[in-house]
């Protein structure tokens, strides 16, 4: 019963996340490392209370670094770790230490076996990069010239390593993990626990509904939920002895049971993985036909490695012509429908699954907006078709869907292509006829 | 003559960003807020010198407060205003300001006409929503139920907005951005102002060394280049006097310049932009044939509004099947030189130019892993083929170049996608020659 508001309260350890640079703080570059040290320090069981950004300037990087090492147990800091003159983390570190910066010998030795082993003569600024602190330590980086360097501010122990993701994420898990461990071995074990259920189709005051009871105020595990696009994820969290007593996973599988079938996946899985899953499960093949998206819905389906088992292929129908040319749809219906309508969606999808060769076509036209609306087809209606070859006797089936999305163009075409692929999972799993968020009203029989 | 690591020293008024919530500091939900309000403070001219996250804890968030406000002119807070228990940032600055909450008569009216046009009974716990700190005053949010406060902390102007950001950009825009001119007014003027330059193509530090001179560092404006995937930007940031003077639009044309005739645009304009405009000048369509990328370089074409003007669609040929069927490439080229190689790669961007009637026929075939790597093509070679179906006497010509890249599946698609339409546009310009980033070396003549 241990709502985080009340960590300090309770003396929890904690950690602090310090991230450094003018293009950070200035909104040039997104500033992406807290989230994903947070996240990794999460599932180590230690809680982040705070994250940082600072500019490249010696006076606030010294200040947040003492700030934050009087309060948590765990300072993770990135950035600033470069060869140039306004790289000044190191000084800074020093700063709060109180003491001055030395060469590292085997640092240094690192440095020049990294120059020898890319041919290239190590140019002098770059000495510079195996200086640390007095009273401090150099971790190795296997892949850059920056070392991290771990060091101790009165209880707090203290990393920076360097700011790209490809170098700092390796240091993280070989240095800073080891460390996360052991402080909360001597707090008495894990402090936190949390999982992710992911669902798809369902809107999130719906979820929210199904799983109210669990989601009490002061509950432990607590369960809140996050809308992002199309995708409604429930975030559980289990402190203390929640954390390791089994009430994190009867939990996440109560979660599962009441948002089945929208339900597809925990934490780190995607819909496309889980699509891929159903359609392997039946042994079905899957090929697309997309006009407004362009090909975004292959893009989505082809980011699971080994998609190829699942998935062949299929045509970008941007144009009118195409649609004609590619996938076989007559020019009457064109003519009379328009690009976008169910007619266009039904013949698109039959003519990706038929030249495909693919147990399942599905079809995305729409309008993706900001232009090309009109009182009739509004920006952001879009119409999916999904034909069915199945199997034997059921022969071919080809429905289509419409709905109507908010949002502008990426949103739209970012939303369309997650609720047609649940579509088809749901299809696949011989639930295709659930219904799914933002669905226009049905609108009488049509041809 | 002022890079910005001296700040202090100079007495720039500066702005400090705090966002509040547990799943922001857990990195359970990216915090995108900051970013977001740094680059507008930077539009007007003036700069955010830290951002910060906590959890909903009122003790952390009234401590944070207090130390932003003894530093910052200007302390922008989003998040925490909700009408549950665990949102506490309104009691969190009554503690900062050393008051007590009152209820807002206003405010609380604004909330009853919202739920009167919403045709609901207003909750019981939304009421907490009308109250403010005695000597704040609350600002009206146009989109959902959490009114703003602005409040004065000693010197610093401080307003909390809620988390969301379809409610809280518009409450920026009417109150904290004329706040920030007031600031920058009575300071002197704009203190800083800033552009940026992109080029894909060549490595970064290729690109640094053609703009070595105005990299110096305590220039003003000063140059800084950040590399992200296959984009190399130029940052320029112009302090003081040299905000308004004309030398920030000087010092992009002579990045331009340098970089030409790899630099395609400023500030927001992206690669499929600037390829659509060197594709209408030339009245000429594209289309693509995608293997590994499976869609992805149809999907970033048509981000932009209008492509179909310049862009035809084209065939996702993800099994080699499709390979053959949808694009013609011979079975015997395919088994005895596979899907990823020069042959295939040529055959694949002339059937998406022939099939779809384009000009241009681009194809992706190559291995985006974590699997399928040998030893002769390893994870990451990708074959890019471009047919340019030319006018009149030029014919047909079809080009394939090979490409090594580093990092994971979705960083090699990300990247091969850029670069290759970077390629389509030299292209369209004349200069299709010329090299780019991350090609293999040549390896004697092909067929």
């Amino acid at each position: 019963m241990v709502p985080i508001r009340s960590y300090a309260s309770c003396r929890m350890p904690t950690a602090a996340i310090l991230s450094i640079g003018d293009e950070l703080v200035l909104g040039q570059i997104p500033e992406r490392n807290g989230g994903w040290l947070s996240a990794e320090l999460l599932k180590l069981g230690l809680m982040a209370s705070e994250h940082r950004t600072v500019a490249d300037d010696r006076q606030a990087i010294c200040a947040a670094l003492k700030e934050l090492a009087s309060r948590a147990a765990l300072v993770v800091v990135t950035g600033g770790l470069g060869p140039t003159d306004d790289d000044l983390t190191r000084e800074a570190l020093a700063d709060a230490l109180g003491t001055e910066l030395e060469e590292d010998a085997r640092a240094l030795q690192d440095l020049i076996d990294l120059y020898r082993r890319r041919a290239r003569p190590m140019p002098a600024m770059n000495r510079k990069q195996a200086l640390r602190p007095t009273q401090s330590e150099c971790i190795q980086n296997p892949h850059g010239t920056a070392p991290g360097i771990a060091a101790r501010i009165g209880d707090a122990e203290v990393f920076l390593l360097p700011g790209p993701p490809n170098e700092m994420r390796p240091m993280f898990h070989d240095v800073v993990a080891p460390a996360v461990l052991g402080i909360t071995a001597r707090a008495g074990g894990l402090q936190i626990a949390t999982a992710s259920v992911h669902s798809c189709g369902l809107p999130e005051s719906a979820a929210a509904e199904l799983i109210r009871s669990l989601m009490e105020r002061g509950g432990n595990p607590v369960v809140g939920t996050t809308a992002s696009g199309a995708i409604v994820t429930a975030r559980i969290r289990a402190m203390g002895s929640a954390a390791t007593d089994g009430s994190l996973e009867r939990t996440v599988q109560e979660v599962e049971r009441a948002w089945a079938p929208y339900s597809f996946g925990r934490d780190g899985l995607t819909l496309p993985s889980a699509l891929g899953e159903a359609l392997l499960r039946e042994h079905a093949m899957l090929a697309v036909a997309e006009s407004c998206s362009g090909g975004g819905v292959g893009a989505f389906v082809t980011s699971v490695p080994g998609a190829s088992r699942w998935f062949a292929g299929g045509l970008i129908t941007y144009s009118n012509e195409l649609k004609r040319e590619l996938c076989g749809v007559p020019s009457a219906l064109l003519e009379r429908h328009g690009a976008v309508s169910e007619e266009v969606a039904r013949a698109l999808a039959q003519g990706a699954a038929e030249r495909c060769r693919c147990r399942f076509g599905l079809s995305i036209t729409g309008i993706a907006g900001p232009d090309g609306g009109s009182a009739d087809k509004p920006v952001g209606l879009v119409w999916v078709g999904l034909c069915d070859r199945g199997g034997g006797d059921r022969g071919l089936v080809t429905k289509a869907r419409s709905f109507q999305l908010l949002g502008d163009r990426d949103t739209v075409r970012e939303r369309i292509a997650r609720v047609s692929l649940q579509w088809v999972r749901l299809a696949a799993l011989g639930m295709g006829d659930a219904p799914l968020l933002w669905e226009r009203p049905t609108q009488g029989a049509r041809a």
